[in-house]
């Protein structure tokens, strides 16, 4: 293991985080709120940290996956206790734990909170929360490899597929920096856009910010207690598009810029990730329908959970934790499913869920013609052996981590649909699930312990798993291997 | 699709199930019942059809793997259609959906019930709803294969391969019949030595058959409202060991019987699966331990309960949804796991797990040595390819038609907790679950469509999904394919 430039790759994280903090620094200073000095504080500490770590570049330059991997773990680590300090210093969060956990529900757009009463942090705080958000959707590696020439070598993929959802990382062009600007450009456009028509739509600026940072990172922090409930049929009407837009693989939009629009039309997973939305708002819409004074309200509401929770947002219009139990349960099982690789969504993501499908479907072919080879195909192309060996590792992964994780949080003693969305939603990065972490609801119940395990899998959801294990496994540290 | 052949095999599994019917008409006319004029009609209607059917042997003998998942999948439908009949028509079970649904669960060895009071029954239903137990245990097409010389081909592997339980069938011996023989020998003996150990116990007669069925088949419908829990300590630990030896491998026994015991003791997986256990009673042991009047009581209900679930049984001794969440988790967790492969047991099987454990491990060594090939064992040899791409094919449709099974029975309005363990106990053939089909409560409460959902699960439960898939997929029925 290559300690040097593991503290290297950290001390450039840092920098970032310093900068990234500028932020919510401008925003104290414009409302006059004395709690920015704490972000003051901390921007300090983490650029001496910092250029501390990166003033000397290390000799030996060799970077392995290993390390590409041990690196992002332990930098996504890093990021949250900088970014909670705040929190914890101002004794706006006075409980360490609690404030770290805010952070890394923000950082990996989970969305869960430990706050009773969001409303009342300052507003330099809110943003600094829901900026996490936005950050951590396309990612802060990402970003770093978009505006830092960190290195000509080679080793740039490994951290960026490390960090990338879904199952098979493509770039868009043959170099990497240049597809990770072109992923942040796109990004930063369609935020702007919706920055755009929220504030056309009548809503104040500092909302209209925080609102978009939690959309675009398909986060779900509100600003409010009601989270998005007291804003207008419209406002939700826009934020509901957008999130499911933010849902899509960006190699769609890559494919729209580059004019090429029949391709992007094309795209398989795009397409069955819609089709799951409007199946999923025609049966919820239905199902709930005499729980609202009209159907268009009640499809209204349909439609901004099921793309709340399907790109595993988590913002919340209404306690959807009263309705039918139909209705919730296609929630739950689409908490699972995600949204496509390559956005900023969480879950299994569809285009895994395609592969699923498609194995299955090969096995049946298989019991009836023993002999046949059956090629998988996904978006017009092969299914390499790999990824559907590392498609299975996940889900086999996945499984065994869900139920570990169910096991230790039951120690608290909450009942099992609590614990069951409980896990769902921190390890698909979603946000709200029922019971007692319904959308109504906070996270504040639970022990310390349990707040551990449940960041351990908000990370391990957005870095999906295997970084996490990694980081865990002894094999990684032993000598030689 | 050779029909032909599949009429000629129905028809010699309804011979065999006139044979069966010969138990319980003499239960009745022991008893004195006159509600064994239902098995005799029932048991002259099945050998009329069959011998129908069986009368003329096809020309065309060929039977490709299709004819036998499809032969296997409706010889299960028509048993319980048959074995059904006299609970409908003695109008014990008036309706037909009930009578059909708890002699499917009989038969899969689930242990589900419909019945509010179970001792309201006559006695000779109460003897054959749990000698369907004992037949679904080890398979009624391994009996029929036993016994009758139904023809020489070499088809004989396909249909124990769809009917026996786990990834890969082994054959003790190279001839199927030989082994199929083998396996039912070993089976009667070890119940056979049940039954004399629970008589000596001082438990009565009758109870003994039923509840030695019940264990033999890890099936777990009692004969009494209380199901385990009105007999003496000394008969619940009898039944809790016998249920533990029925979850294991059956080759175990094998490797016994021809004096291999060195072998036998190797088994990896029963080791696995016994390992399971031990850590199981006493994490629950000492979770519950304030509920009992000692520590031995305690684990004598921990090791009872974890016996009865992950062997897939479902007697109860006590009503575990009143434990802590913790232990109710745990025994959630181990609904899935399940028992051995090639023993009467459901679920998953630990050989399963097993695998799925080896997959992720081999995955992480990937990430960080991308080159390297690293071979997976278990039981000390090479897990082939396909046998692994079966497992997963296994776990994804699994999850699927979990998936859609919670869907389907959620329209009926119920807590998430009652679906998903009723989807956890009967797509794992273990009978009782929690919340409102707890180990005190009953499956009455579902509609009609719920119960044949139920259905479905229980039988592509027992018989490892694909027969089932199968059975319902176009492809095979499509001509030509």
């Amino acid at each position: 293991m290559n300690l040097a430039i593991i503290r290297y790759f950290l001390g450039w994280i840092l920098n970032v985080e310093a900068v990234l903090m500028l932020l919510p620094c401008g925003a104290a200073l414009l409302y006059g709120e004395r709690s920015g000095i704490y972000f003051v504080i901390t921007l300090a500490l983490c650029a001496g940290i910092g250029i501390l770590c990166t003033f000397r570049k290390p000799k030996n330059s060799i970077f392995y996956a290993k390390e590409g991997f041990v690196s992002v773990a332990l930098s996504w680590i890093v990021l949250s206790i900088m970014g909670a300090l705040p929190f914890y210093l101002s004794r706006e969060i006075p409980c360490f734990e609690d404030a770290l956990f805010e952070v890394v529900s923000g950082f990996t757009t989970t969305g869960s909170s430990i706050l009773p009463d969001v409303e009342a942090l300052s507003r330099c705080m809110l943003l600094w929360r829901s900026f996490t958000h936005w950050v951590g959707g396309m990612g802060v590696i990402v970003f770093m490899l978009a505006v830092l020439p960190l290195a000509g070598g080679g080793y740039n993929m490994h951290i960026m597929r490390a960090e990338s959802p879904g199952p098979s990382v493509g770039k868009l062009v043959p170099k990497v920096r240049q597809t990770a600007k072109i992923l942040y450009l796109l990004y930063f456009i369609i935020t702007l856009v919706q920055i755009l028509l929220l504030l056309l739509s009548g809503m104040p600026v500092f909302d209209t910010l925080c609102m978009s940072f939690g959309t675009a990172g398909t986060g779900g922090f509100g600003i409010l207690n009601s989270s998005a409930a007291s804003y207008t049929y419209l406002q939700q009407g826009i934020i509901t598009v957008f999130m499911i837009l933010f849902g899509i693989n960006f190699n769609v939009y890559y494919l729209f810029w580059i004019r090429k629009p029949k391709d992007a039309f094309g795209c398989e997973e795009a397409r069955a990730y819609l089709g799951i939305i409007a199946v999923s708002i025609l049966l919820i819409g239905w199902n709930i329908r005499h729980l609202f004074p009209s159907l268009l309200v009640a499809f209204h509401h349909a439609a901004f959970q099921v793309g709340t929770i399907i790109t595993t947002t988590g913002f919340a219009t209404t306690d959807f934790d009263l309705w039918p139990e139909f209705s919730k349960t296609i929630l739950v099982v689409l908490m699972f499913v995600g949204a496509c690789a390559g956005s900023t969504g969480g879950g299994m993501k569809v285009s895994r869920i395609l592969i699923a499908f498609k194995q299955v479907k090969r096995e049946l072919g298989n019991l009836i013609h023993p002999q046949s080879v059956k090629i998988l195909k996904l978006e017009g192309k092969k299914l390499e052996h790999n990824v559907i060996r590392s498609a299975n590792g996940y889900f086999l992964a996945y499984a065994i981590i869900f139920a570990v994780s169910l096991l230790l949080v039951s120690l608290d003693g909450f009942d099992m649909t609590t614990n069951m969305t409980a896990v769902a939603a921190t390890f698909n990065n979603i946000g709200p699930g029922l019971a007692k972490v319904g959308p109504t609801c906070n996270w504040s119940g639970f022990s310390a312990f349990s707040k551990y395990v449940f960041m351990f899998d908000m990370l391990a959801g957005r870095l999906e798993i295997f970084p996490m294990l990694l980081l865990f496994s002894p094999g990684t540290w032993k000598k030689g291997f």
